[in-house]
């Protein structure tokens, strides 16, 4: 086991996990259930960043990704701009003092798209973590979520991403439309779930997928559908018409980036729409952390 | 004016209107704000229908149409299938025995497309008042709301028809997603509304919806549309989307049956994409009861 060299924290909006991280990139330690950045009340950031971390030397020097570098957050590091590299971030780094300790801040990253512009804070550093255990340079990057963020990345660089709103809009049609009326809980349905990925992927506009949610309540009146699996319908259309449209282009095997049961449901998608995944190793984001401070020559 | 004839109700979800129509198919007078049949408490279907049309003769035939004719409702009418023209209707409607009076209720529609069902209740009524009142036998009809639906007919039957759920889609995207967190109301922003229709009916695939919904954030964080726009811009996204969809085959002239700000909504935006559009006049869901009321024998 080498020794600690860098403390890594990964502070988003509803979380945050502290690393220790040794010389060789592997983590040591790990502190998990830390508050998420809405979580911390006046601006405690100080205090919060030493509870996590209190149990480990003062002397390291600490790396923070995420939405802590947002206008919300301890300090806001301005997006650094894609294309961009371990070696831009660092030069887009911002720095907090803290008791004497300056502590980097990883920026987000920005980029545009047909005139549309995009942003993610966090995930540029689990991807540069994914990359560097993958041993490849380049790839299609998957973190799905509430927004998921497909990036390509080519001779280790995040070239352009895309977000998709697929798990907030899943969310709020389930709970705030008509289609959660007819919905049960039950066993994950799988078939429902295929069926609305095949469905959600074969639609052929944006409009189509403001017709097509209505099968929804549709499928579930007419009997179609059981209502334990009106949820995973719906669930897969949206997963569906996402993974169609990122992939549109390319060919790329998909990393997955995500918590097993997430990762797991997008890995099936993928594979009923003939595209091959790997899946990422958990605690990537400490890698990247570990990955971020070596260029920036703090461990 | 001519002598009352019928008396006939629109009796919707959230409200309820009703017209005593003479025999010519003029609306004599109406009642407007009766309670929807969510509001009518323990099927006190009855009640309600005497206290909305108390002040008009016992004699007159009756004729309802809307969610009225659903399970929720004062009895179920089974959905009538597309083709389907007024003696269609006829041929499936309901009676209620109300204090010896028979009532009758029109049934819905149901139609299928690309293996998904689709219903309407109510809009089949004031499409048949719309065309009536046209004197054409055919068009696209277009009734936009929480529901949107979009009616092919073809001589006098309706062929097809469609749901998109563009309006109620809106209001959870703005009410319970991030996108609504940087929106400020504002006098209606036309520009904003008309760049959202150009770029929801430009998106490529059900996915890019997903993908650009996100716009209506970053547009805002980045100050490419001011925060009173943002609401209207993805008003108009939505629009848009559906506007392409569902006029993707046809170039018919559009007739929009809607309030008259909705329908000015839908004018502007099917004019930034080129259709034509007419508006059906008001309370043609009357001229609607009338015509089925004449196929039925009731007047």
């Amino acid at each position: 086991m080498s020794a600690a060299a860098l403390i890594g924290l990964d502070w988003g909006t509803t979380s945050c996990r502290a690393y220790l991280i040794g010389a060789d990139g592997a983590v040591l330690e790990r502190v998990a259930g830390g508050p998420g950045i809405l979580k911390v009340e006046n601006g405690a950031f100080g205090a919060a960043f030493d509870a996590m971390t209190g149990g480990w030397s003062a002397r390291l020097s600490v790396v923070l990704s995420g939405m802590i570098g947002s206008r919300q957050g301890w300090r806001e590091a301005p997006y650094a701009r894609c294309p961009a590299g371990a070696d831009d971030l660092v030069t887009a780094m911002a720095t907090i003092d803290h008791a004497g300790r300056a502590i980097a801040l990883v920026p987000g990253l920005s980029t545009e798209n047909d005139g549309m512009p995009d942003v993610m804070r966090g995930e540029e550093t689990q991807i540069f973590g994914a990359l560097a255990l993958s041993g490849r340079d380049g790839g299609l990057f998957l973190l799905p979520g509430t927004h998921s963020k497909w990036a390509e990345v080519r001779d280790g660089r995040i070239v352009s991403f895309r977000t998709f709103m697929t798990g907030e809009v899943f969310a709020a049609l389930k709970d705030h439309t008509i289609l959660g009326r007819l919905m049960r809980e039950g066993v994950p349905d799988t078939d429902g779930f295929a069926r609305g990925v095949r469905e959600g992927a074969a639609l052929g506009s944006a409009g189509a997928l403001l017709n097509r949610l209505f099968a929804t309540r549709t499928y579930g009146l007419m009997a179609r559908l059981a209502d334990t699996a009106l949820s995973d319908y719906l669930s897969g259309l949206l997963v569906g018409a996402e993974i169609a449209e990122a992939t549109r282009q390319t060919r790329s095997a998909v990393t997955i980036i995500a918590t097993p049961a997430l990762a797991q449901r997008y890995t099936d998608a993928l594979h009923l729409l003939d595209h091959d995944s790997t899946l990422a190793p958990d605690d990537c984001v400490a890698t990247g952390h570990w990955r971020i401070a070596r260029a920036a020559g703090l461990c």
